[in-house]
């Protein structure tokens, strides 16, 4: 437990009504959106609302030797939010101003607490969106989304989160205010710290503004959905596209245990048998679009599709996007638990990842549905089980242990998108080897050596 | 002086010819191609050729106590290869192998001797492109390229060097060898370590082998070259055309120093007369670039230019391009010396960056022509002058001062491209101040707490 003296200063600093410490109050920062991890409340939750008082609730947290676990909306998928050691959950969702849009410099200035759909709303007013997509914009804030370094839909064509930061201001571990980057397009002033606290998990230091790129929304958009009976030619169609010089915004693919759920769930029209669907989004000029749609459409039917529906209408689009959206929202329904992964290949090994995951799901007698961005390797392999059957979630223990181990052998990684968090920490060794691991305890130790942010996640103590 | 034990151990390691000790042998080792810079020849020059060869140098060094200064071409301009404490340079010249390149993942790994257009030739043959262009392409090594995180003139469509690194192998202080990184296009297993290392300008590692992303080289492109009277109207051209949603791949602008110059040492068609000109270059599908060409124009004489060339045949394009090419060798036969900087600013404070350079200029009564990526805001003030002259060299160093302060008052930083080196290390604490050099520091003693690699450069012993 913590010291009263602690409750009564942090109360002091940010007004009592920001500091909870009720366990009524406290239960729901005890998980995040991450499926049979351990639950844990934190002693405290606090809601600072600017910079200087960030800055001291960590002066009071390392005074008292308590851990601060930072925390947007909590939609993280690796456990990254978890306060494993109880201690302070620092919530950044009082700290929510959009500061500014620069549309002549295409960057805006938010605060970590901004929901990421209201950030690509006040761009839209100049024309200008914040490309990386997690799926959950709608709920996650920017700052968890830059922790995080989010993927998500368009990271094919507009790479993922940490292509669009560019400067930020950061607390530090010793109270101080880290200012970094800036406006310009270019910037090699000092080693990238902006690139190693975006995806630093909260582990380095408490952002509490972030400068972004801004890119012009593309006037145009054309929709195809490609089915295969041959899960050998839709890894091929995929490969087959980009070799066509065709980088699509977006290219997805559904496995038949998917397509399979998503049709139970949902009115989407899709064919019960196909191996496989892949989705594919192409966006620009309206000339360049028209000829890489026909072109994609093209590549599609000669690497051996069996049907390529082309959306002519908004609507059409939505009817082709509607099973993709559902993919997760179906497959959650099937099963209590829904324990969805990441694993990663270069694009070449998507049809071999595919085979692996069929095998392992065979092997383990388990239920796996894989869907994810076949553009860019990042797979969603989604077995669904029940926490509560012990037996049953051993088998998923090794069937994760085994497909992390399927990805890293074909050239891949854990993570594409979710991070390492409190998830996959005991696995990185699998990906670096010691010296990996060494290496990242030094970067952690060089700027948190008490281990005050985050403990339990990334880097374990040595 | 180093012990006789050093160079018969390395002579040992690497093969005599492989170790040069004599004088005469290293010469052209004591400086690059930064101007007005400390001369330093080192001890000896080694030409390791495997990664073993790399880590065996590395522990000699780190045993005997003499540090390691990494060296491709020496291409670079902030005296980041100057051997300022004599050791060891380290060339990598000879690990100059294409490894592979990969059109299914539009990858590539390389050695880090290879230089950028080897690069470029071999990627040509699947029809694609390693897009960094710093302008020094036929000369420059990958390695110094990642090294300094090179920027150039396509940075403001297809972003810079550390835009295209996915992976690396590096020898760290301690002799371990560190991967890092692969070729999915999404990765989030720990921290960006590839990031930290591009633009680590060598203190914290040396690379041994990089694994870099290539994009489909564009269908076609369109130039133009816009003629302006006035600067305002020039800056204000820059940021229309960047409001009308065009990004250039190119867009680059001259003052009227330059321009001069140009005339007077080429055949270039440029009106004497003119405050500024501006290329613009765009490229993608075909009809998108007729399109935005199209648009271009229509804004540049909106803006007030006073004439717009459009190329229409690949010999107009050269000659168009030709001032551009020639404004930094034009410059540099006015006077001995050329101290070209790179402050870079917001774009949307291109037009007040170019006026403080002009206010310069005649304070100190130098001759300064400024060109430089003016859609990136990445300009090159270029001072024309005469190491031997101490007198104005005073006037020049105090004139650097006075842009660089110039530069981050306008919100823009030190360096946009050229990087820290030795040249602008004693300026960090401007643009930082006191708290963002100490995180510098942490991060460089994290992986060389003895200032093995490269000291003297980036980060300042404490």
């Amino acid at each position: 437990m913590l010291s009263k003296e602690l409750y009564k200063e942090l109360a002091e600093l940010l007004g009592k009504e920001n500091v909870l410490s009720e366990p009524e109050d406290l239960l729901n920062y005890a998980f995040d959106a991450t499926a049979a991890m351990p639950k844990q409340t934190p002693d405290l939750l606090v809601t600072p609302r600017t910079t200087e008082q960030v800055a001291g609730v960590i002066k009071l947290a390392r005074q008292h030797g308590v851990p601060i676990y930072p925390r947007g909306s909590g939609t993280n998928l690796c456990g990254a939010t978890i306060p494993l050691e109880r201690g302070i959950v620092l919530m950044t969702l009082e700290m929510n101003k959009i500061i500014e849009v620069d549309p002549e410099n295409l960057t805006a200035w938010v605060e970590p607490g901004v929901i990421i759909q209201s950030l690509n709303d006040a761009a839209a007013e100049y024309g200008l969106m914040y490309p990386p997509d997690p799926g959950t914009v709608t709920t996650a804030t920017m700052g968890g989304s830059v922790s995080m370094c989010s993927g998500g839909l368009r990271g094919l064509k507009y790479g993922v989160t940490k292509h669009y930061v560019i400067g930020m201001e950061v607390v530090l571990a010793n109270g101080e205010v880290l200012k970094w980057g800036g406006k310009t397009v270019k910037n090699v002033t000092g080693y990238d710290l902006t690139a190693l606290f975006t995806g630093g998990e909260g582990t380095l230091g408490i952002m509490t503004k972030l400068l972004v790129k801004l890119n012009p929304i593309p006037e145009a958009r054309k929709t195809l959905l490609a089915v295969f009976d041959d899960l050998d030619k839709a890894g091929n169609t995929i490969s087959a596209i980009i070799r066509g010089k065709i980088i699509p915004a977006t290219m997805e693919i559904m496995d038949n245990t998917t397509i399979r759920t998503v049709k139970k769930f949902t009115n989407a029209d899709l064919p019960e048998d196909a191996e496989a669907v892949i989705l594919i989004e192409v966006d620009g000029y309206r000339e360049a679009v028209e000829r890489e749609a026909a072109l994609a459409e093209e590549i599609c039917g000669r690497s051996g599709a069996v049907a390529v529906i082309a959306a002519k209408t908004d609507e059409e689009r939505d009817r082709l996007w509607l099973a993709r959206r559902n993919a997760l929202p179906a497959l959650a329904q099937v099963k209590p638990t829904t324990v969805l992964e990441d694993a990663t290949v270069p694009r070449s090994q998507i049809t071999a990842m595919l085979r692996a995951i069929r095998a392992i799901a065979h092997k383990y007698d388990l239920p796996i549905g894989t869907f994810g961005h076949a553009g860019d390797g990042n797979l969603h392999p989604t077995i669904l089980t029940d926490v509560r059957d012990k037996e049953e979630m051993e088998r998923v223990h090794k069937a994760v242990d085994e497909i992390f181990a399927a990805a890293v052998k074909l050239g891949g990684t854990l993570s594409g998108e979710h991070g390492v968090g409190l998830g996959k920490a005991r696995y990185l060794p699998l990906e670096f080897g010691p010296v990996g691991v060494e290496v990242l305890r030094w970067v952690k130790e060089a700027f948190d050596p008490h281990y005050l942010f985050n403990p339990g996640k990334v880097v374990l103590r040595g």
